[in-house]
């Protein structure tokens, strides 16, 4: 059966009664408008939207569930950054009246099933047919703390750098697959002074010139320290994204006591000292972050000093 | 210039320095995650989300500043539908690199000039390249008091129906270049009781049925009374869409006061009763609503008794 043949209230009937709206949400995806309790006021309202389009972040012919599962850990993976929890969610999707509906409803399982795994409602959404690519839009909604909310702006010059598991390996399937470093970046904040972090979805070489520039630093990193995934080359743990594992600074005097508790707390996750921040006037960094070397190899990953 | 040239991060750079973040925005558009105040306890959290799709909701040359103001205006009209305050917004592009940059900056243009229009903030947001059509999404958040929330499920048998404004008349680009009905709705559920609400987005003979089976009631309208656009007939202003225009049901007491106190307050724009809410099985009515003739003409537009 194609979607063209079912249209989009018989197709919402499909999936709405999955989604059963629970004590929080006062009005669900039935209604104009979700509607949810407020937080306490105490807490920081938390917003953050992202996607995936076919031929771009996916290819046709991708298992609709690893679609849906990615469409919805890409904006967690930015609540693991800010070390923010994630509460609502609404979808958009746009969808070719040729679409399956059984791939449709594979692709709403993936998103549910993403969204379980942290706690997520969807509250609401919107379809759109399109006469282009499929595509798919997550809106997230949620919370942090005043005194654990993690800015990519906060690094100091000597501060300690830190990587999440192994990079360089979104090419085997990781990309399609991965889970959001969210517990681990609220233990982080829990448990430790983060002075600025930051989810690596284009590639240490792009994102951590990111990081460094909105901080007002440089950075020194130590290339063969890079924690490979099996397979990658140094090159790719550089110039590959879709990792999405977390890239953060905490001051030096934090290294060795959460190298000790983090083998504790995460034992099969590697936490890696990759370098460090220098200082560094934010000109000659932006400078350097524009140029295309940087993503190269990891002999020009390093800040001119 | 063609989008392609420039890539997503410069293009950003283009998009952002003309959203500076306020006193409520402590984190905007240049970090993973945008994050804001929170509300009042006594305020309930409001999310929508809401798309235009070229070839869809608009026709390729269609000027950039109508496109970006229908974006952002469609997810309002609903935050119009919940008496709703909107606060926040997040904008989703899906762009081809053959996209002129001038049309997208005009195309932004068009949002803020929306967002702006209701003092609405648009924290952050996600580019992304498509290989197909253009799409804008944008997900708006934002409160509404406990008392003063509607949905379309209150409606009582023997409540009064009304419509704002004129019906019929999207052909006329108003589609483009509607004002969504958010002053009039906090207005009303500020003066009035208000049982049930929607924003008339695909037609009275699409909506009012949802609005009916929402409430398990019935309806009867009296179609010579609809309010008619400019050279709109009858069977236009039932199924054509895009009126953006608010349906309401108030208890018959209320009905005599409110048309005093509406065209005192809102004189330029018409507020007509054109029926009212009948008790009916939920069953009969579902039945009633699925039949394709309530489309076709005003002589089947009344539900079956």
């Amino acid at each position: 059966m194609k979607l063209g043949d079912l249209g989009e209230d018989r197709l919402l009937n499909e999936l709405l009664p999955r989604l059963s709206p629970g004590k929080a949400v006062v009005a669900g995806p039935r209604d104009d408008c979700a509607v949810v309790e407020t937080h306490d006021r105490g807490k920081l309202l938390v917003l953050k939207t992202d996607s995936v389009v076919e031929g771009v972040h996916f290819l046709r012919g991708t298992n609709a569930l690893d679609v849906g599962w990615k469409a919805m850990m890409r904006p967690l993976s930015d609540f693991a950054a800010t070390s923010a929890v994630p509460q609502f969610a609404l979808i958009t999707l746009m969808l070719s009246g040729k679409t399956d509906v059984a791939w449709v409803k594979q692709l709403y399982q993936g998103l549910r099933t993403a969204a379980d795994r942290f706690r997520v409602r969807i509250v609401g959404g919107d379809t759109s047919s399109t006469p282009g690519a499929i595509a798919i839009s997550a809106s997230v909604i949620g919370f942090v703390e005043r005194d654990r909310w993690v800015s990519r702006g906060g690094g100091k010059p000597g501060d300690d750098l830190f990587v999440t598991g192994r990079l360089g390996g979104a090419w085997k399937r990781k990309h399609l697959r991965f889970i959001p470093r969210l517990m681990e970046s609220r233990w982080l904040t829990k448990n430790f002074s983060i002075h600025a972090m930051m989810d690596l979805s284009d590639g240490l070489g792009t994102d951590l010139p990111r990081l460094a520039r909105a901080s007002k630093v440089g950075f020194k990193i130590e290339a063969e320290n890079l924690p490979l995934s099996r397979g990658a080359k140094i090159n790719d743990a550089i110039s590959k994204g879709e990792d999405y594992e977390l890239l953060f600074a905490v001051p030096r005097r934090e290294n060795k006591r959460l190298q000790k508790k983090w083998s504790r707390k995460f034992p099969k996750l590697p936490l890696t000292h990759i370098g460090s921040l220098t200082s560094q006037s934010a000109r000659s960094l932006s400078a350097a972050a524009d140029n295309p070397q940087l993503k190269g190899g990891y002999v020009h990953f390093q800040q001119p000093s």
